[in-house]
């Protein structure tokens, strides 16, 4: 298909003030460029940071803003220089759409830790334009923040691109992904249970940590947790100490350190994936009498995004999504409010939003 | 020499209760057993640990207590099972005179880590005694616990046993060790002028960071440091951001945390030895951001203590001591408590407790 050379008319929903209301709105994007892909979209996740964006409550949001950062579609052009990408393919776009290409976390495939990554919506991109996400019915983007999707995986599956990876990286890069191994998860949320999942899919036991007893069955029954520890209860705790190799931590709540530092083995890691907004207490004395380690990790890079969707095409790894139409989508933000999805909402754009 | 069947006769100074006063001690150690060596005691370093222990400070002493753990003697008698050294032969002992031998740690070599470990004082050993530490003139240690001190080592740098395993080993265990890396050195103290030293000789660009200017002079011009950075200069602290690849951390006092996880690189490591009473506020989202990692760390395992023992013998890497006879012991608590010595204070045994 041959290069338009104006600009793209885009069709989504977006809020315009701190309320975090979404409205219909027409926009632009740009032009096809010669290393970019153009895509329909199909489906895209809503993700919690959405919420908090939407609402400026990280205090950076730009008006109009149109969400979306787990998005999956079929290309519909690309630019003349594009060479991983053909028209007609199912592709996806995660957290983001641009980065320097030239510093060291650059050079290793390290695009989520560029100091000048750009984000898929609420940032500027290089032409001094707005970006926004995938809240859409098309996305124009440089190929190299694109993924291939594989013809096996649902296009409903659209978290594996936040969620998913926010977990996968971390279990491989601080080498959590051992068969045999213990692996803690910390909250049963949608970053919890895709940790359960790949922590299983990699062969190692898992044990749900959680202030409530009532998300027991659920972590065992359905989502096939090894066992289950209620964080309140000391007994428990105090019997568990020492046994586990890492612990993949996803709560933004206030929580305390320690209890989860006791759980660990010499040598294990706790992994914070969560973004409590006041610090944490940390003890030291735990740490080094067992040289335990406490780390962040956000997101990962579009190479190893790119693995984490063949290793769950291969496994059949997905997150459990409710598919809502695009007008519902005001709904899902006051119900994510109340924890009220098992465990990820996905906007079906293809059937709603392109056909209103 | 003929193995005795008679307790070894020892003397040396042991504090008696909490007012953590030391004084002349007449004890008795166990007959070298077969895997045991015998050595006479030649220096004793003193450690700020030792402080904490004869004033009970850590709430698990035992009286009468000789302390001691950074040990250096010559061997006078041998177990008929003993391998490793032999008589006339110089040693050391470090903190540790036990472990389990049998755990993952001791099968890797990190009897450090072992939940079983026996501290080298204020400890009780396998067969029910009271271990008693190096502010002695003789000592009997299974010889798995003992290392060799190199010819050309001077036997006054006892503190390499303490002091220095500890800023070795994590420097080694978490890579901060390339040539061209730049480490920041928090505190200038017993562990930190080592830690300075060690990052040094393996080829890193170290920065030392204080509350005090005034140790700039002794940083860059006597240790070798090549900057300086003054803690509660925002805008010093600022121009050096994102900086270091890791930092080695030995407040023992209670201190913020957030000011030296902006100092590190993307991926760095800040690495604490310091043991603060209180637990440290930790922010979570520059570690999100950064993939960055705290951890903790304590001294080293015999492998690896020996390592460090042959690495300092070929690059001359030894800690600043005051050798002070065994008589003025009391008074280095009082100056060691005002942080009066630069760096480690050595008891100097075999001139002044053997002759006494």
């Amino acid at each position: 298909m041959a290069k338009s050379h104006e600009n793209v008319k885009a069709f989504g929903w977006a809020a315009r003030d701190t309320s975090g209301v979404l409205s219909p709105f027409n926009f632009s994007r740009r032009v096809t460029g010669e290393k970019d892909v153009q895509f329909k979209v199909s489906y895209c996740g809503i993700c919690h940071a959405d919420l908090h964006q939407l609402k400026n409550e990280w205090r950076n949001s730009i008006y109009p803003m149109v969400p979306g950062h787990e998005v999956i579609g079929v290309v519909t052009e690309i630019g003349s220089k594009v060479e991983k990408f053909k028209i007609g393919e199912k592709v996806g776009v995660e957290c983001l759409v641009g980065s320097c290409k030239k510093c060291e976390d650059c050079d290793n495939d390290l695009e989520n830790y560029c100091p000048d990554q750009i984000l898929t919506y609420n940032n500027v991109y290089s032409d001094g334009t707005t970006t926004y996400g995938g809240y859409s019915n098309t996305m124009v983007t440089d190929e190299h923040y694109v993924v291939h999707w594989l013809e096996n995986l649902s296009m409903e599956v659209a978290p594996l691109l936040c969620t998913g990876i926010t977990t996968y990286s971390p279990l491989k890069y601080f080498g959590l992904d051992k068969p045999g191994m213990h692996i803690g998860v910390v909250g049963l949320g949608g970053l919890g249970h895709m940790a359960v999942k790949f922590a299983k899919a990699f062969g190692t036991k898992v044990t749900v940590i959680s202030t409530s007893l009532s998300k027991k069955d659920e972590a065992i029954e359905r989502l096939g947790a090894n066992s289950f520890l209620v964080s309140h209860d000391p007994d428990q705790m105090q019997d568990a100490a020492g046994s586990l190799d890492g612990i993949i931590d996803t709560v933004s709540a206030v929580h305390p350190l320690l209890p989860l530092i006791n759980l660990l083995k010499t040598h294990g890691k706790l992994v914070m994936l969560g973004a409590p907004e006041k610090p944490l207490e940390l003890p030291i004395f735990p740490l080094l009498l067992g040289r335990k380690l406490v780390v962040g990790s956000q997101i990962g890079g579009i190479k190893e995004t790119q693995e984490m969707v063949d290793f769950a095409a291969k496994h059949n790894i997905t997150p459990d999504v409710e598919v809502v139409p695009m007008d519902y989508v005001n709904t899902t933000l006051e119900r994510l409010l109340k924890s009220d999805v098992k465990y990820r909402f996905v906007l079906g754009i293809d059937n709603t939003l392109n056909k209103s």
